[in-house]
């Protein structure tokens, strides 16, 4: 074994606060599931990153990660190769490693490669960028812009979760139109975000539609999006989208399937986006198959596989014309770092990034929580990802996860301790 | 400026002996050019790269070098928008230094950025191996495999120069089948390749398809691929590809023009193939929108921006059910070992590549000519492109440049010296 060659990788399952965020789904369970990947080198180097933290995730991580000893950081290609064998051999795709990951209604197992390459992609980069002494954005073709925007991203919400697990967090409910605005000016004071994104598909359409409004009212100029992530009907989006004439950015998601969104696409002028109808590059031919009724996709390296591929889709989007923007779930600082890098590093990706980060107030990086400027993050010049771990936060949020209880993320079972009736039934509006 | 930051770039024409070769737009003339570019750092470090010799080419080089200076090796997205700034200023696209590299008819100014930012990114990728300690082929995300199959290209040929500037090359004449057969023999007896493929278009369809089955019959079991260079009509591309039945692994560029090729396409069961049709993607996206015709892109790093442009070109293949295959011009080492690193790395590319490189005699590499073994290239172990300039060999080529006289490449031209009333019209046959 070379000095490069990777001698081990541990996962780390952890936990972290999570604030009782209304979603199509349900609600956010009190704390939100991740995994830390470590990629260690014989010669004692560690690569770093973030990913899933459902039980199915882990068990096929810890499944794939003995098969990646002795491979160089280098070697991403090999990588994926045997990450294809262990969780898609050939002919088997819908059985064998493949079911085990499940982290949405609908998601099929040819994401599940994807997945699993990215978890281990992002920390061998890290591993690259410090054996060459380089940022991970100058590994994916350096830095097209210093800094990355995001944008403040709004849920509606209970003041509390119903077991009152912990003290609760300082954005209080979110459900009037008034309180929505409060939530955007806490969040846009604090971080500086210069577009606005509404998580949607939770409350009666008419109800969202107010608050977008109200929004728009409130931040005039400010790009807003809403996301009811497909839990309207073709007819709510296509009355929806009336109500907000001019006040949308992008519409993401309104309405189920690429079928459905083709059914609004061709009655409504504001591009849809989705992180739900194109996840992969099947997906994406289907779209392009249609005439693109989908223009923007949503982008998330944790499910396209990894850094260097959504860079490649963000080819795809600039062949057909369709923009990108960059999809998130609850994470911490090494997700956000890496999702830097990339932005950084694609310059096509011209929207301001999603990020649930403001919704967490736990960190398992050095240094504690990123410091957002002007709404956005100054890409890291260190080597790799130039964030290392806190092994003692770390530490704090696997007790966190061996005590929460919780092993895979189900939003439907929490919205059902507080109305036993909730269906989840989609689209519900 | 920081030590790693590039200082200079230098680009020497070169030309090398090139055997009297047909092909639809008339003969090789006894010099090929290229050009070689080399970007020093400051510290002192050379990556090099080796591209298209033409003036125009020779033109916007120039103009582009001075303006990278300053730009560290990993800068690749910066170099590019550098590059963009001055080749294609955006409103300007079919004017300015658009129009000055003009390499192949047709060819249209949106290769233009295409063609430049590879000559630089491939130098810089040399650099970063070097800086990384890594061959380029990692920096690419590592070998999907070791070695690179390529195939036996021939050409219908005269066994000498019309104006004899040096002693004939030792393949001899090649016109009927049988001395076809007998290049295809000795080519493959030297390098051991396992495909072949005929560069067609240069004599009546009717020999060239008696070549072709003369191939089949000497080498039962070998992949023939023949490429008319779209110097046949619809009808006669029909009319062959029936008297080929069961002989051809695909199908390259037999009629003009992606319609043609569809109309080709609609009639025959051979896939197509084509490095005319799909050079970019703009065209890539035109192939789609027609229900994928062409079947098979020739990528070229040199013109399709790149080699991690290619990648993405790979993705888009894998995207819409296409393969993957490589294209050539006259070239030497240092093309050959870039197209060798890029291979390597893209699992996609099954088929073996093209390369003229067995037409060519002299070397600019130290070392001398590469050595294939079973018709395949090792990839390079070495940091970087893994081959550096012979400086001598350097200079005896530019002195090739200096006398031979040729500044643009003329086939045509050529051509008329051995028949004057050449005219050089598309399709011929």
């Amino acid at each position: 074994m070379t000095a490069h060659a990777i001698r081990q990788i541990r996962v780390t399952p952890i936990a972290f606060r999570d604030p009782p965020l209304l979603n199509a789904a349900g609600i956010h369970e009190p704390w939100a599931l991740r995994s830390i990947i470590e990629v260690e080198t014989a010669c004692g180097r560690v690569g770093i990153n973030e990913t899933y933290g459902d039980q199915s995730m882990l068990d096929v991580l810890a499944r794939v990660a003995p098969a990646l000893q002795g491979l160089s950081p280098w070697d991403l290609n090999a990588m994926e190769m045997r990450v294809q064998a262990l969780v898609q051999p050939s002919g088997r795709s819908s059985e064998f490693l493949g079911e085990l990951i499940s982290l949405a209604p609908g998601t099929h197992v040819s994401k599940n490669v994807a997945k699993v390459v990215s978890a281990f992609e992002v920390a061998m980069l890290d591993l690259q960028g410090q054996l060459a002494n380089a940022p991970v954005v100058d590994l994916l073709g350096g830095a097209a812009r210093d800094t990355v925007p995001f944008s403040a991203y709004l849920f509606f919400k209970y003041a509390e979760h119903i077991d009152k697990p912990y003290a609760a967090d300082p954005y209080g409910e979110g459900i009037s139109p008034e309180q929505m605005v409060a939530q955007a000016r806490r969040m846009i004071d604090q971080y500086g975000f210069k577009s606005i994104k509404l998580k949607a598909g939770a409350l009666p359409p008419e109800q969202e539609v107010a608050a977008m409004l109200a929004l728009a009212k409130a931040f005039p100029g400010t790009p807003l999006r809403i996301d009811p992530n497909a839990n309207w009907t073709v007819a709510t989006s296509l009355k929806a989208v009336e109500q907000l004439r001019g006040v949308l950015e992008y519409y993401e998601d309104p309405a189920p399937g690429l079928d459905g969104m083709a059914e609004v696409a061709r009655q409504c002028d504001v591009p849809l986006a989705t992180n739900m109808v194109v996840t992969d590059y099947k997906e994406f031919a289907d779209n392009v198959r249609l005439g693109c009724p989908v223009r923007i996709v949503l982008s998330d390296h944790h499910y396209w596989g990894g850094l260097r591929a959504t860079q490649q889709l963000s080819r795809l989007c600039q062949t057909f014309d369709m923009g990108l923007s960059m999809h998130s779930n609850s994470h911490l600082g090494i997700s956000l770092t890496a999702m830097t890098h990339l932005a950084a590093s694609v310059p096509h990706l011209s929207y301001a990034c999603d990020t649930h980060y403001p919704w967490q107030d736990e960190e398992v990086v050095q240094g504690g929580r990123l410091k957002f400027e002007d709404g956005s993050l100054r890409v890291p010049r260190g080597p790799g990802l130039g964030v290392t771990m806190d092994r003692e936060a770390l530490a704090r949020l696997h007790d966190n996860y061996l005590h929460c209880g919780i092993r895979n993320r189900d939003d439907l079972g929490q919205m059902r301790k507080y109305d036993p009736t909730f269906t989840g039934k989609q689209p519900r509006f």
